[in-house]
């Protein structure tokens, strides 16, 4: 394709998305497909010649779109949203053009330098303290692809600042690694300086890279927990199986809204201390993913400010958005986030903040804690900026190498929307749960109840028929199925609670839900309890 | 931005966009600016209320462009290409428009079964077996962000892999986790079939989750070895940095053209399992980045038939894709890779392939090694279709939970170009490569050498004036000095050989490359030689 076929065909996708938006409400929510469908209309190897445009762009909206499931559509309740703008869809089409991975300042410095600028935005913006923005010195972040990301990464972090401060006999080390030719491991910092990237290798070249890994032999590793709680997400649990280490899944109550309190923390370290277990993190949730719980920060940050080997990470990849509502900051605990005991926080913008998948700032108090870990330069990797140390080169606090250009659409949504539309938009999703919440709350046959305390844009139910005995498990599991049959017309998603059981999440988020599309979805959701409960009813009784 | 003014801001787009590829070539090709250079054209906070959209996208090309690096740039020829296409570009704005993160085949069945697809696509395009194929019902795979997160990924297969094998007396249990209320590590498959899920919790739910830690309590992860070369690239010891276990350089030299040797395998294996470790991976590479060595397969996959703990992974992620090209696939060693030895494979579509950053497809021999060690699935995550056994969720393949619609763009790229345009691409930047190399052989001085034998679109040289007594590496550093000075002309890479030392990387790869570009770069390089050398002669002689 030339630049004139891209011209046509640009401005022909350009048209197919407005005209996709304009007819959202009327496709179905989720993909009516079935297993397998896709193999039918694509053949099993890409074609010899290369095809005319308008016919694989044809084939883009008739063979792909009818196995879409419809994230923007007014009426997809489900999971947490993932939102669309077309200020980010830009931003994506621009960072297309120039596709570049960005790994260091020099190959793309306004790459590395929007990030940084954005990343201080979205601090900001939720009211995080000057320790989590770059321009502390020692703090701020990067964005990263997922939640899921973000706790590993920051879980490598911690094992290795735990690791340092408790074998400070064993400083770590700048390893001169022997790989590439000349290299070093510049683990002690996030900016090489000259001379210390410098070191000559050995001819032999053999040597055991991880020379750190000498002061492990100990066993510490075996030793270290990570905590959460049972409505910890499972990014957690997944971090800590990746490397190997235990993960401690706490307990929580319906009766404190599975809120981790202080006080079962440091039982949990008290008793796995006296065990011979090092706590090395502890994930805590402002928005638990099955019913938006707040873990107790107030008073876990007094917990672990006494134990400095454990790292305390703010998962808040749903709700961290609504920091930037001052109406809700005192209940999103924003001073204890901002207390010395928290060494990172983290908010997903794909989630209902307006910004296209992925976009995951991670804000840290200390950058070095991450470099210190991450940091691997060989000789192609050196640059004269990063040699001077006037540069920050942001795949030392990532996983991966190479990156992509993120911030640009965190940009774009963040001047677009300004601050005031960014809220409205917060605010009017909230205004709309508060609406299904209402009409659920005064339904007149009382077959359903929420389940937990309704917060942000998240309502979680379940069927409880009043004055009636059933087995409320298996009538929940029945209604889900009902539920789950209609759709084309809504999503929504299953959960489990303690002491609750099954149950069924309503969350608003996309831009597109409007107050009618709302009471539409409630009216159906109400008749299927109905028919549910008839149909279960006869059933049990027959 | 409404429907009407995303068609307008998106007609512009890619108006600009046109003009910048026409106006590509005049641009300068490495940004030329310093160190904090954005922080004065952008406000430290988001804007309280929206700007126009023509102001924002004005200054993303007055404010943000100057600052890119134009990876596209007919005169980059740094690092390795990373290319764009328009084909790729469209296909990102689509992905915008219906922005869903792709965990499960049911939130999005068209996301999961394209992936499958073009994962099958590119095996069948690169001559794979029908072992590494979604068809072959085992073997098949995903597309990851990079290279980085492809040897993460492999390398926790191979880990747990490698434990299981030792450790058949404790297989990998089901755990019933205690988080999210019901769920449970679906770790012995990638589809979770009903009932296996549907784990009760106890009350207390205070247990360590990881309890297939168990077994690795005797110690066995502290004597894991990973294996690559003083070549391979640092994705593999950052792999094993990030997951705490040993990376071992092994040694390659000149002689051999810096390829991995089967004796030098076995000897390393033999060594270490004499001394107690466990060599649990190997990446090997073809095209490694310093020199674009071929480790010799041939012999390794002899020595690793005969170690049923190693797993053997194929780094190619830059030359992977000329494995599309017949004539040389016998070079690159497909047959062996073929062989039941190898486990996996990659190759980067986002460098060479013309596919926008990022996408790693990734080929497995069995896909129930990376679910059995990375699957996860909590009540909220669970579907019908996942429980009936009918589909796979990608997210069980991977690290992170959420994923992008990547497989779009190479559904895209592979049918507009077809298989002969790409080859075509390949070939015509090959050509490129060896007219440089012939240039610089009869260059009439005799300044420059030729430092490894030539392979794909990679030429390595450095200056070693003939007849002439000096010292080259400071020779060279001054010639690198020299060279980056004119990064607005065009951009190399600096590197280090072993018994070689200080070098310089000239890649092709972009589409726009034409023979003319090659001629002009050719003639500022010969001639800084000579003026480097003028200048060197006079200091050492002073």
């Amino acid at each position: 394709m030339d630049i004139e076929g891209f011209r046509k065909a640009g401005y022909a996708a350009v048209d197919r998305i407005c005209d996709y938006y304009a007819s959202l409400a009327e496709r179905p929510v989720s993909a009516q497909v079935q297993p397998g469908f896709l193999s039918a209309s694509i053949p099993t190897s890409a074609p010899e010649i290369g095809e005319a445009w308008e016919r694989i762009d044809n084939d883009y909206h008739s063979v792909i779109m009818p196995g879409i499931t419809h994230w923007q559509h007014p009426n997809f309740y489900g999971y947490f949203p993932c939102n669309a703008s077309f200020e980010g869809a830009l931003a994506d089409l621009y960072c297309a053009s120039i596709s570049n991975p960005g790994f260091n300042w020099s190959v793309s410095p306004s790459v590395t330098e929007l990030e940084i600028l954005m990343v201080d935005w979205v601090g900001r913006m939720l009211g995080l303290d000057e320790a989590f923005l770059s321009t502390s010195g020692t703090g701020g972040g990067i964005i990263l692809g997922s939640a899921s990301e973000v706790a590993l990464t920051v879980a490598i972090a911690a094992r290795e600042r735990c690791i340092d401060r408790l074998t400070p006999q064993h400083p770590m080390p700048t390893v001169h690694n022997g790989m590439n030719g000349v290299g070093s491991l510049d683990a002690d910092q996030d900016v090489a300086s000259a001379g210390q990237s410098a070191a000559e290798v050995g001819a032999d070249a053999t040597l055991v890279a991880n020379t750190r890994l000498a002061k492990w032999r100990g066993g510490l590793p075996s030793r270290l927990v990570m905590y959460g709680t049972t409505q910890t997400h499972t990014i957690a649990a997944k971090a800590a199986l990746i490397l190997g280490l235990d993960f401690r899944a706490l307990p929580v109550s319906a009766e404190s809204s599975y809120s981790l309190s202080g006080a079962t923390l440091a039982a949990a370290i008290a008793e796995d201390v006296a065990l011979g277990r090092v706590p090395f993190m502890l994930i805590a949730t402002i928005g638990t993913t099955s019913s938006g719980a707040i873990d107790n920060l107030p008073e876990i940050v007094e917990v672990v400010a006494k134990h400095p080997t454990l790292w305390l990470h703010i998962d808040a990849a749903y709700a961290g958005v609504c920091l930037s509502l001052p109406e809700l900051r005192a209940e999103m605990h924003l001073d204890a986030i901002n207390s010395a005991a928290v060494d990172s926080f983290s908010t997903n913008l794909h989630k209902w903040g307006l910004v296209q998948f992925d976009c995951s700032p991670l804000h840290v108090r200390d950058r070095g804690d991450l470099s210190r870990a991450l940091s691997i330069t060989p000789t192609y990797l050196r640059t004269k900026q990063a040699d001077a140390g006037n540069v920050l080169d942001l795949r030392n606090l990532q996983i991966s190498l190479g990156r992509r250009f993120r911030s640009l659409k965190v940009w774009f949504v963040l001047r677009s929307y300004g601050l005031e539309g960014f809220r409205k938009h917060l605010r009017t999703t909230m205004q709309l749960a508060n609406h299904f919440e209402s009409l659920l709350r005064a339904d007149d046959p009382g077959l359903l109840e929420i389940v937990a305390q309704p917060r942000w844009a998240l309502v979680v139910f379940r069927m409880k028929p009043k004055g009636e005995g059933c087995d409320v498990e298996q009538l929940n599991k029945a209604f889900w199925d009902d539920l789950e049959a209609q759709s084309a017309h809504f999503v929504l998603t299953q959960t489990s609670l303690p002491e609750v059981g099954f149950c069924i999440r309503f969350v608003v988020g996309s831009p597109q839900t409007q107050r009618h599309h709302v009471e539409q979805t409630w009216k159906l959701v109400a008749q299927t309890a109905r028919s549910t409960w008839a149909r279960f009813k006869s059933s049990s009784s027959s």
